[in-house]
């Protein structure tokens, strides 16, 4: 993503001192702040506490996490004994994005393979950084399937333009260049189409007020910022043309984890006849998972990223103010999982396909065992 | 209420010195704070700018404007066309509840018969007493009237204890005493049944979380706060057993405004067959209104609300913290409406009905023209 003129992602690799460089997202809209990771426990502190987040950068993340496991091994005598011990922390630090565990997962047993320390090391950063430029690629190629869907809802519109709805943040902050959600709204602005996005603030952590509406003001989207009640009431109204959200984890049969609310948004599209897409890379898939209400685990966080919202005050300083009660506790489950009945379509890297596990399989033909 | 050992109301008239004081819920739960209403202009304020809130509250503000006005009314020369015109003023404080325009012109039309400016004030005063004690009577009937379905619903429990949901704030602090929504809940607490409530937090300005939660601490109910992004999560999973909500404006066919959200929270409860149920006294049907999604007018208030967050900081003083981007727009629709469709059960002050107008009558007959 072009900002200020440079190039910038939300994660690098300084190959010169072996430092993985990221964008502090709880700083950010009010802060641009560049973290260094320099050891597993830098990466694994980064994800919990959501320095990184969305399910393709925690991939690319961890995989960083794994060569960074790989510089640190050259110590240690039982590299591999170190090495699977080392991914297994990281591959807990979350629960519900499953690309945590296939990154980690991926470059390891590449790893596993070599026969020294710093082949080792060489062959983590290759596939961390191979991790990377394919999940860009991917997030280009869902931009690519998604234009179509957009051009052909405008096509039914007299005025042209399309009003999109979207929760939290799948942008390029969540991923490497385009994000997931956003790379069709991109691509439909790089093509002249007016283009209005209606921004989720997403509670509790704000990352559509924050980190979406952010992403879109500095690609020149037009948006508008709405509290997570608001949608339904949009949708009724025919202010919303079409939904598109990111995803942490899809089972095979189409149901979609993503941050706790869209499952509200998936029912309103539905009760108001608007079309519901989910954009991800094939790595965000768990072939293993049948039922996503059932089987997929989702996180619940500390109680206090409700109760308390970061914020700049009027003097330009990052501030924290209690909103409930003291005394009043809270709950704070982190996803939910829309049934894939509501699920207009999935947009993936190999095209758009329905949600169903047929329907996958037509483009993962692979994955038929 | 009993708060502190004394009985309490959200508001209540000084009548050695003809002032109308209120709560201001603005400041509440961190500040307690009891503000002076003593001209129309004060109560337009206040209704406008949330020191009052919540439908049944916002009707008795109303009335008290009307005595105000007829204070007023004894320096005019034209009585009647300056509280014609003061009682319009005050109706259009808030467009949403209805219970405004029905408690202004129920004691308007009494001050009108009267021959002189002190018999005025008299009359005007007693109507608007009238309308306090009635609401605080309605909510006792409902929450009467709601207990029995509590009652049931624990019935088929093993463990005899009950999770409610309710959206935005409908306790006693929105009406006189004990709630619409709370009513049926307090009721339960009395009865001794173990009640634990999900409050969701109500963006934008958090109702649920400074409010209800305030309410529900101070009386003892368990509650736990989440954001509004949460319950269709808890319902998918078995941790929700009613929802219960109050309205601003019901239409005779069923179809309920509340708090933007309420109807993405039906849905859910829809999807998950939960017992989804609004609770009102009489007051705030709109007779004139079969559907509720095209005629119901939606106030959207000042963005600002949703850009800015206010809460305690850790010094103890209230703040305010921008959220998005300085330069990022926000819209602010403050209700939606809930189709009829979605709604298990209307709880009045003449019982419980379904949500549709033959059943809503039978309640009601006297509307039958």
């Amino acid at each position: 993503m072009k900002l200020n003129g440079k190039n910038v992602r939300p994660i690098w690799l300084d190959e010169v001192v072996n430092v993985v460089k990221v964008i502090d997202q709880r700083r950010l809209p009010h802060e641009f702040v560049v973290a260094d990771l320099k050891t597993v426990d830098d990466v694994i502190r980064a994800i919990k506490e959501m320095v990184v987040r969305g399910a393709p950068l925690i991939g690319v993340a961890a995989a960083y996490g794994v060569f960074l496991a790989a510089v640190n091994s050259l110590k240690n005598t039982f590299r591999d004994d170190y090495l699977i011990k080392e991914c297994n922390r990281i591959k807990s630090a979350r629960p519900t994005a499953v690309n945590l565990t296939w990154a980690v997962d991926k470059v390891l047993s590449e790893v596993l393979k070599t026969d020294n320390a710093i082949e080792a090391i060489d062959v983590a950063r290759h596939h961390a950084e191979t991790i990377a430029e394919a999940e860009a690629k991917n997030c280009r190629k869902i931009g690519e399937h998604g234009l179509p869907i957009i051009e052909e809802i405008i096509r039914d519109k007299k005025d042209k333009s399309i009003n999109l709805l979207t929760h939290c943040n799948a942008g390029w902050l969540a991923c490497i260049e385009y994000g997931t959600a956003t790379a069709p709204i991109y691509a439909a602005c790089e093509k002249g189409i007016d283009v209005h996005v209606w921004v989720d603030e997403t509670r509790p952590l704000n990352q559509g007020a924050r980190l979406t509406a952010w992403e879109l003001g500095k690609y020149g989207v037009r948006h508008t910022v709405i509290t997570d009640n608001a949608g339904g009431h949009l949708m009724q109204h025919g202010m919303v043309d079409m939904v598109i959200v990111g995803t942490d984890r899809t089972s095979r049969t189409g149901d979609v984890a993503n941050k706790i609310g869209t499952y509200l948004k998936a029912l309103a599209a539905w009760d108001n006849n608007i079309p519901f897409y989910v954009a991800l890379p094939s790595s965000t898939f768990d072939w293993n998972i049948a039922d996503g209400i059932m089987e997929i685990p989702i996180e619940e966080r500390d109680p206090e990223e409700i109760r308390y919202v970061e914020g700049i005050s009027t003097r330009g300083v990052i501030k924290r103010v209690l909103i409930p009660p003291e005394k009043s506790p809270a709950a704070n489950f982190a996803f939910d999982v829309t049934p894939a009945r509501f699920v207009t379509g999935l947009i993936t890297e190999r095209g758009v396909c329905k949600a169903t596990e047929q329907d996958i399989k037509r483009l993962f033909p692979e994955k038929n065992k």
